[in-house]
């Protein structure tokens, strides 16, 4: 053996999305693109808005000296000070460029802070179903991956997650608007969580730190606001992202932004800005934050994702399926009509209907369809999502076929 | 405390090119941009190829739906074909692109090599004087460092390699054209590197992979040839990037090349895959991986910075330093006049001559000049790079200073 074992175990139970992802290609050589209805990746099919076009033909054809060289490993510093003017303006604390270090998406966000924070055995927490690549992240680092189910609802279950508080607790990871649920977590959550933390810290006399993966935060619908963790807990650390707020998950642009009165902020810091470095990102791409510092108010149109939402959902219900109406995100979790959620994502297959079970996102018995897809994907699909379920249903059997297996 | 404390460590030690850097900002806002030479990043000076604009423009314009959108893990098979087709037009061999996985830079691209191979306690050898980032990036994951000193015109020492291969040792970094050096290895060191690693790899019954960083192979002086390690051994893998060859550092593009008939390829193009997504790099940035495609054959022109070692090596020479002339790069690795270099390197601050000392690259008794730099920088400085030597000569003294002296 050759490459690292660790790895080698990995690929031997590698992401389920992405196999379902490569079935899909399959599929749809043999029955062609438009037969296949594929709810397996994440992967926005919104165009990007048309004022991130202008802006970035905008800047290529600017003559700016050594316009796409090193930035300064935490981003050029009008990047950052736009976002912690957009922060400053939604939270009312007081951001400076200093609170922010701009990031290759999410993905990267949040393997700087976690490589910045964990030392060897530290756990963090993370809420089921979870984002498939948290426990990769956090075991990166070597950290302990602590793994606590949410309510019924998918909302935080504040006492199951004060259980699991132990001495090594050095961080939870929340994800709202949530993946794979489309749960919006409520003003009430964060403020227990918050009350939690600050009591367990005080306790432990260690900080827990909240890290908010909000990659969706601009992807609510009907309304819905999301809170700010910002606002409620001191120890909190945002790991932002652009990729769907701006449709444009393919350039890997975001940021970490920090609260002001974090736990020994000026190290932390420093500590994000050397993780960007010694892990090879080495800055955020140049073109792309200059791009996003003149869209901090710029979103792609969430009516569009609301309306496939309720496509989706008004089918599923009629056809009989269960879930919670996400409030977020463009992810819908469904509750598997039998309890084998990979048997029934096969028997989805057989309608060219790709999901991914839940089983991936720690969560059996449920699979999710990631819902950024055509109108036309969903409308099309319904039939077969129909027919599934229907076969699923205890069969009425009748009086003589019940009478001719007592013989 | 709270942060990691590897990373808490690695911050109180942190980069003395960094930190030059900054030393270098103060000394600008008080003497003033035009009265600081600044030779201590590699942030390339010289504007990225009008190629590249006009591709930069024509893909911001064009219409193509989802064109920010995720690319595979691996990158956009079209730029994959184009690196393979480029490389096999090189060297001869059947390159796919199955053998390409895009990267974040080179920077990125060895995080992810070094993932993909590593276990805890693998030993990676490495040449001194080495690029600073190298020891982080082994240390990520957990890989021990073990340090070769090169030859005196630090070519390497390939008995000295020999004698510290273990069994515990899995790979091999070299970079040619050299970071901090500008030595390029010659057919002969390469063909006898490769000889050695053939006869420790059988003799140990598991291979030595040679990892390649090469982001200047395309930045050669007076017709120098930048030998193939592909051509002269299977077990190696390139990290290669276009920052520099393009000058578009801060863009974070750059792909891995696997020899195609590597030990157990298809484990590790996978593992490859699988540590770019885990990572949190996800994919190379769309944007880029469309423009490179079309640019294989486009580069920077060299004359501008072979002009520019001229006019330091020629100016340096006259006022009596030691080196040995770069080959490629744009880097001079001085001695220093006296032994210590740190003592020098203030010394040369005194003069608004911003270098970095050597044992920043493991190997004191020297400094780093990165000459990417205005060609005024250059000439501009040699008056206090003359002061500065001069003063380390032992003075001459008078015959009546010495007879006072006695007094």
């Amino acid at each position: 053996m050759s490459i690292s074992k660790k790895i080698k175990a990995s690929l031997s139970g590698s992401s389920m999305i992405r196999k379902m992802f490569e079935e899909g290609i399959a599929l749809k050589k043999k029955h062609g693109e438009d037969k296949v209805y594929d709810f397996s990746l994440g992967n926005p099919n919104v165009d990007h808005p048309e004022a991130f076009k202008r802006e970035l033909i905008k800047v290529a054809d600017q003559e700016i000296k050594l316009k796409h060289g090193y930035t300064p490993n935490a981003g050029y510093p009008e990047t950052r000070l736009a976002v912690a003017r957009k922060i400053s303006r939604t939270t009312g604390l007081k951001m400076t460029a200093d609170h922010i270090v701009m990031s290759c998406g999410a993905g990267g966000a949040l393997n700087v802070i976690l490589k910045a924070l964990l030392d060897p055995g530290d756990e963090v927490i993370i809420l089921t179903p979870f984002f498939v690549e948290y426990p990769f992240y956090i075991e990166n680092y070597d950290g302990v991956v602590k793994y606590v189910s949410t309510r019924p609802d998918f909302s935080p279950d504040i006492a199951a997650i004060g259980r699991a508080i132990t001495r090594k607790t050095k961080a939870v990871i929340i994800n709202s608007p949530n993946n794979p649920t489309g749960k919006v977590y409520s003003q009430k959550s964060i403020k227990d969580l918050a009350r939690l933390f600050r009591k367990k810290g005080r306790e432990r006399k260690r900080p827990i730190y909240l890290i908010a993966d909000e990659p969706y935060s601009e992807i609510v619908f009907d309304g819905v606001k999301v809170p700010s963790i910002l606002k409620a807990y001191s120890n909190s650390i945002i790991a932002y992202s652009y990729s769907k707020t701006l449709s444009l998950p393919g350039e890997r642009i975001g940021y970490i932004a920090v609260h002001p009165r974090i736990h020994e902020a000026d190290d932390l810091m420093a500590a994000l800005i050397l993780c960007t470095r010694i892990l090879g990102f080495v800055n955020a791409p140049a073109l792309m934050q200059r791009i996003v510092t003149h869209l901090q108010n710029v979103s792609v149109d969430v009516k569009i994702y609301q309306k496939k939402r309720d496509l989706l959902c008004g089918g599923l219900a009629a056809a009989g399926y269960e879930f919670a109406r996400p409030e977020g995100a463009f992810y819908l979790f469904v509750k598997s009509p039998i309890p084998d959620d990979a048997a029934f994502v096969h028997r989805l297959l057989q309608e060219n209907i790709l999901v991914v079970p839940g089983r991936g996102f720690g969560c059996p018995g449920y699979f999710r369809i990631a819902f950024c897809v055509e109108d036309s994907t969903i409308v099309n699909s319904l039939e077969g999502f129909a027919r599934a379920i229907q076969d699923c249903r205890p069969k009425k059997v009748s009086r003589r076929a019940r009478l001719g297996s007592s013989a």
